[in-house]
């Protein structure tokens, strides 16, 4: 399947770009940034700004904005290595681990450093402002889901301001960029606006899906990571309604006791909340899909189709 | 003396300017900014911003750039409390400690994001890619003085590369800041750019110098930080070359001993290294005052040729 490419559009030159802008006389940085270019990771941003780019027909600064979003990712994980304290990120052992917070946290700022030169290169001051809003939403998202375990206060409200935050808003940006770069018709960038909100929305519902619901030989992680962090998602919060006592009590213990998340997942399986949390993720996917309807047919436009889809084959 | 004051120029418009663009609708976010405005300092950055611009009879989007600059230093902050593991941060407690490491990190990275949209506020490109630069310099300033300290190596020019990232390129972005935005000469722009590198070094010089030879009284904080964290500076460095054994012995032990920092001390008054970073801190600020020639007379010119005179008045 297409999607489980690196980087089917470009991906050559992309992984090229990226360690040349990566490049650093710091050998410290060196290190930390090799370390994210062998990492790889599915390269999901820059993808979808790819994409976005060839259903335009192609834009100038795609490659600048396609290196952008994914060295903001990558900034975001580096600082939030401290935050989650990871156990796995990306497969690989998380990069503080082998060289301290310290320059975990200023290889990120190196990396948005870079960002700020991509965007520069672009020419396009409009590009700068749309990041920034990104950027914003990414930390206010990130510092919310912390507030929201320090405080333990959740709501489904809440929630998807969360995840729009911290997941949607850099795939929105890497969508709608594009559409910014190639100046199209305000129709045009909202339906890839559109796009970028659902998918991300749909990507990070899955992700939290499969947190809990998940097996942990196709994850390549162990499940319930979010429980063990003290994150509540949607399903955790709904279960919180259906069965309160023995899901708090099982939060609470952060599903430290044998069983504790067989039991949820068992519940989530009776109670029905597994089930539709799969049917708001295919609604998701679904408007992720509606959304592109003013695109004109493409091959990248099916493949963008495909990859909203793709989010639903990885539940089965 | 002037250069004491908060802020001589547009003072209370830079401080209404700075918590309105602080603002966040994210409680945890929100706490942090207050406590960085609260805690004030010496805002010497947009100083440099704004006086560079009076002295260019004013350039549009200087607040922008003002604020930019002073943000960039406090996300570094942020970050940098992390790093340095701080006892005291601008006389108050370091934030880090009250809400933790995650929250400050990513409150600095929202930090960054209006960075991000302030340069963006002023429709110049050509802004982000000056401070692409000088956010990079500073990333790798402060990863290059982590990895002396890692590997123990140290010398003169890597001292300077040092300094000059983690502290003269975001001042020479704030001065050259101003010749860009007021389309200046190549001469003038250059003689800002001069100005603010030369003064930027003889700051950290400065900063340095007293952190081991400053009274505490005076400077609010304990003598001897730098080589309590492992650092090496300029004076420490000639003592090394000086005197190898003993300054050896002090640093392996961070001056951990009773009466190691008053013997560092002595030394470097009986050898005259005292004497040579006064030296070297009087070349610079005259460099940086030298650098300003091109620029027409001005009450500005006079208080930026005054700022750099006081850095020689903070040593007496």
């Amino acid at each position: 399947m297409k999607v489980e490419q690196p980087l089917d559009i470009a991906g050559s030159e992309f992984e090229l770009r990226l360690k040349e802008v990566l490049h650093s006389k710091v050998e410290f940085i060196q290190l930390i940034e090799e370390d994210l270019i062998a990492a790889g990771g599915k390269r999901i941003r820059p993808r979808l700004a790819l994409l976005a780019s060839a259903a335009l027909g192609g834009v100038p600064g795609e490659m600048e904005l396609a290196l952008a979003v994914e060295l903001l990712h990558s900034a975001t994980l580096l600082h939030d290595d401290l935050v989650d304290d990871a156990e796995v990120r990306r497969g690989r052992e998380a990069a503080f681990r082998k060289y301290g917070n310290a320059v975990s946290v200023l290889s990120g700022d190196y990396l948005l450093s870079r960002v700020l030169y991509l965007l520069s290169q672009t020419g396009r001051v409009e590009l700068v402002e749309l990041f920034a809003e990104a950027a914003k939403r990414l930390a206010e998202g990130e510092v919310l889901q912390f507030q929201a375990v320090a405080y333990q206060e959740y709501s489904e409200a809440q929630y998807y301001q969360i995840i729009e935050g911290k997941t949607a808003a850099l795939m929105t940006a890497a969508t709608e960029g594009a559409a910014l770069l190639g100046n199209v018709s305000s129709k045009l960038r909202g339906a890839l606006r559109e796009y970028g909100h659902h998918y991300g929305l749909a990507f990070q519902l899955r992700d939290d899906y499969l947190d809990l619901m998940g097996e942990e030989s196709r994850l390549g992680k162990p499940v319930g990571g979010d429980i063990r962090e003290g994150k509540i998602t949607l399903i955790t919060l709904w279960l919180l309604q259906q069965y309160p006592e023995v899901t708090r009590e099982i939060l609470l213990r952060r599903a430290s006791a044998p069983g504790d998340l067989s039991r949820l997942r068992r519940l989530a399986e009776e109670g029905g909340a597994a089930a539709r949390m799969i049917k708001t993720i295919k609604e998701r996917v679904e408007q992720a899909v509606a959304s592109l309807a003013p695109l004109a047919d493409s091959e990248a436009k099916t493949a963008l189709e495909e990859l909203a889809l793709a989010e639903l084959q990885r539940l089965q």
